[in-house]
């Protein structure tokens, strides 16, 4: 067995994350969304990589697995009495990894160097790596302006249409050597694009230039697992940005956001109906149960995530 | 009744603090040391600021009043977890004041209006003022080398034989308007200065150039209680201190440490017998009970200052 990499971000995509961990361990790696990553009170705060190692390390709540287990509150009660921001509850566990990273982040440690340190502290074998070092800020373009896609996630709710994104910073984004080094691998057998928001979680890494390439370099199957199902995305906004973007909130709509960079895509059985529409634009595609309410679930997926690129590995060989 | 100043830092400091705050409430000003203040994780730590906050609050502890009531420790256990320093132990509620100091410093606010904006925020009536907004770091010169007064106190637990103190950044710090505003009241009554380390607490506040002059200007009574009780500091060390300075380690001595500076001094009653010895320094004495172990101590010890204070101004209209 080879190398996966995961390009991930959200709830969703940590679930799927760690469901190819069991299977794997150290030969995966989860390349992570920091478009959305945001300073607040000085702290550099990186969500969806503390949300990956939260749940990779096994201290992640069950029911918000974006903060560690139990939870408490007593530092923003405090900062609230001193007349401090409220918008913005933070928890005391959750503000642990922000305080360090902004403190080795001052110190001039790569934010690279600084999650591989958390990994190895917090026990998890694979390598969870930033998708770039350099700053790059997705802003939400809706029908009122533009806004950081915290701004619009928190001070927002979410509520204005969105008409489009920008990535403020990905044209001088650069990739790393450890992320470079993973796709580069001679022996990486799949490129898995978890179940998370195309727009703003998944699209971010791909416009770290050369990453699109990379992804491709070695020629290992790259297969997208929806986010959407029935119409809906499971979390977050993306049925809601589809249908704003005038798109079709659909699994075959986000299939079609990834085309040419992807060799399969893998939708729910509830949408079995559009398999067909799908593999018209080339893309294979596996029907499996993509939702993930349990650790079983999880490792179920990603099981059959990589057999699925097995399967297309295979019928290359065949073909050649 | 006038307006009252006092000098202040460390757990005495705040109890007697407390005490005139009951009895004056805005009509008292403290003027607090931050020699002791440092930065840690990126974030600016001023000791016996917050102590004073929590204090006047109502909200410290009763047993470690440095701290907020009811401490846990959430976000250093994760912190520790994530692979950070672990020397200093870091509680969820005493990180907020530092957290929001730091974002506010940052924005370019002056540690001074952080601090009034903390008193309005806690509904604390007097004025709490850094003795300066510029940084002062209080050095300890041991037998070992110069450390910072954070290194002596944490890392190296108050342990090598002191042989002198630093007050870096004392030449060019400035008084602030508000400190200057104060103690040149017309209606200044006192100026007290509290039971605290006379070296790293209120040494570092007569050595912003111009304040040793301003505590007199208006005329009023200086008073100094005693930090020193039989010989041996209350809290802190003090005691060790004069004796590795090769001073007498009394209160006898302490009031040494104010010549020039003090109209009054007030030593604890088990140091009676040495009443006589600073009378003969031309200081006036009162024994009173120093030792604050109940609010109505802290109020009491107040109150015989004040009085005291009083004395001493009765008696120079009588003499004019």
């Amino acid at each position: 067995m080879g190398q996966v990499v995961a390009l991930t971000g959200q709830v969703g995509g940590a679930k799927l994350v760690d469901g190819l961990y069991r299977l794997r361990g150290k030969d995966l790696a989860a390349v992570v969304n920091t478009g959305d990553d945001y300073e607040h009170l000085t702290l550099s705060f990186s969500p969806d990589i503390d949300t990956v190692l939260y749940v990779l390390a096994g201290i992640a709540s069950a029911a918000a697995p974006w903060e560690p287990a139990g939870e408490s509150h007593a530092l923003f009660a405090t900062l609230k009495a001193f007349g401090g921001p409220d918008r913005l509850a933070l928890g005391d566990r959750a503000l642990a990894a922000p305080l360090l990273r902004s403190a080795w982040l001052a110190e001039g440690r790569r934010l690279t160097e600084i999650t591989l340190d958390f990994c190895r502290q917090l026990g998890i074998g694979a390598r969870v790596l930033p998708m770039s070092d350099d700053q790059v800020r997705t802003h939400v373009l809706t029908e009122d302006g533009a806004v950081t896609f915290q701004e619009y996630f928190t001070t927002l709710a979410c509520e204005p249409a969105v008409r489009g994104f920008q990535y403020a910073g990905a044209d001088a984004a650069m990739l790393t050597p450890e992320v470079s080094n993973v796709l580069d691998a001679e022996d990486l057998e799949a490129v898995v694009i978890c179940p998370a928001n195309p727009y703003h979680t998944i699209r971010p890494i791909l416009e770290v230039p050369g990453m699109r390439e990379l992804l491709r370099k070695r020629g290992a199957p790259v297969i997208a697992v929806t986010p959407i199902v029935g119409g809906k995305a499971l979390k977050g906004s993306a049925g809601k940005m589809m249908r704003e973007l005038r798109h079709e909130a659909s699994a075959r709509r986000v299939a079609l956001e990834y085309l040419r960079l992807i060799d399969g895509f893998v939708i729910d059985a509830e949408d079995a109906a559009s398999a067909e529409d799908v593999r018209a634009s080339g893309i294979e595609v596996l029907v499996a149960n993509t939702v993930m309410r349990t650790l079983e679930d999880r490792s179920a997926l990603a099981r059959a995530v990589l057999a699925f690129a097995q399967t297309i590995r295979d019928r290359r060989l065949q073909e050649a």
